[in-house]
């Protein structure tokens, strides 16, 4: 299982992955979800994946050796596209690609070909942009009014997200917010787990601002942690007892 | 969609069910998901479903009717089964009975039979018992460990359960912390709805002690939905914004 969100606010982008990876519960491993592509001041590129690792990591070999456009049959890298809108087509064409591959070995093995990315970042002087993109290689870019995306084990990590992010958030908060729902996705699942990946890029800057791993025992994770616990026992603690019954009101 | 939970406390068992239905986004309806069967005194008992309706109705329909025992031909109803293993044994049966009528008609429009049930109560001075009841007729009891099993659109609302109910939790607080959860789900999908239907029966009463439902703009669940909303606002805001960047600890 994975959990990956993206949160695009005003200041900038946030990235946020888990690292775990499973082929059933007893064979539970380490992967890298988020992939930095970056030429300071020029672009910098953040890739989040889901699904089969062995097609994300083929997307992601392909992003860097490149491929094939086919109009004008010119191979491309995702260093070389001119604009986030045409990165992230370059990336539906990996993936269409991978997918013609690999296409005759998945039907025979029945395996389903299921992966979808999160896809942000900021080219040069063009707009700041994350999309999600699916395994049609289609994709649809994240709006001011619902200012995040989220892939893998989505539900757990939601409706914090929902109730505390908005796109006048500030970009650090957005961080914060990103990883209690980190917290309430890996709390729940068990397929979801550290370390934990993070990117924070600030907008019109074309460079990541903050890179960083987030191991076990980590105490700022560890204390987030805690503290979210306890505010939300305090906060269910603080509404009254319904008034339906004998007990009503106390 | 449908969300249903149900918790298992030291002092008994409340069941929430909302009321939502859909066939498709604009077929949206209102039916009662949470029937009670009561002898006051003698034994109460409350089930919850969700998937398919024509299936639970007819299930429902089936219990009070009765449902012939295999191995000794007697009709029983749920009103007449000694225990509430017997009782959930029933349910199993009325399940198979349903999806043998309808199975030809479910293949030829090539319809899924999937239903679940959330079946709790107590039968005279037997042990009360929370039932989580598959669409095979199956059915698993919940622990002291865990004291809540929930069914349909569950995701959103297990992260507060998770962290605020124990069996040792008051049972209006477990109403409290069950609404909670309902609030989330239904924040986060539309399919789930108001109103709401609860119902809290104290251990060894045999009898309901609150039946309720919520309907639209009621005080109490608005007041505990904004309540809940401004604690969790507040919640996030007290945590330190992350060390990782420029504005560390700001």
């Amino acid at each position: 299982m994975t959990y990956c969100v993206g949160i695009l606010v005003e200041d900038g982008l946030v990235m946020i992955a888990d690292t775990r990876t499973n082929a059933g519960l007893d064979d539970i491993s380490t992967f890298r979800k988020l992939h930095l592509f970056e030429v300071p001041g020029e672009r910098v590129l953040a890739l989040a994946s889901a699904g089969n690792l062995s097609v994300t990591q083929s997307v992601v070999a392909l992003l860097n050796e490149g491929v094939a456009n086919p109009e004008t049959g010119a191979v491309e890298t995702i260093l070389e596209a001119p604009t986030m809108f045409q990165a992230a087509q370059l990336i539906g064409r990996a993936i269409r690609r991978v997918r013609a591959i690999e296409r005759e070995g998945f039907e025979a093995a029945q395996l389903r070909f299921e992966v979808t990315f999160l896809f942000g970042g900021q080219i040069a002087d063009g707009p700041m942009r994350l999309y999600m993109i699916y395994s049609a290689g289609n994709f649809m870019a994240c709006s001011q009014d619902a200012p995040f995306l989220q892939i893998g084990e989505h539900k757990y990590g939601k409706p914090i997200l929902d109730r505390a992010v908005t796109f006048k958030t500030d970009i650090y908060d957005a961080l914060k917010v990103g990883l209690i729902s980190m917290d309430s996705t890996m709390r729940s699942n068990l397929g979801v787990g550290l370390p934990i990946d993070l990117a924070v890029i600030r907008r019109n800057s074309c460079r990541t601002e903050v890179v960083h791993r987030i191991e076990a025992g980590e105490p700022y994770f560890h204390d987030l942690r805690e503290r979210w616990s306890a505010a939300l026992r305090a906060a269910h603690r603080a509404i009254p007892r319904p008034p339906y019954g004998p007990s009503a009101g106390v």
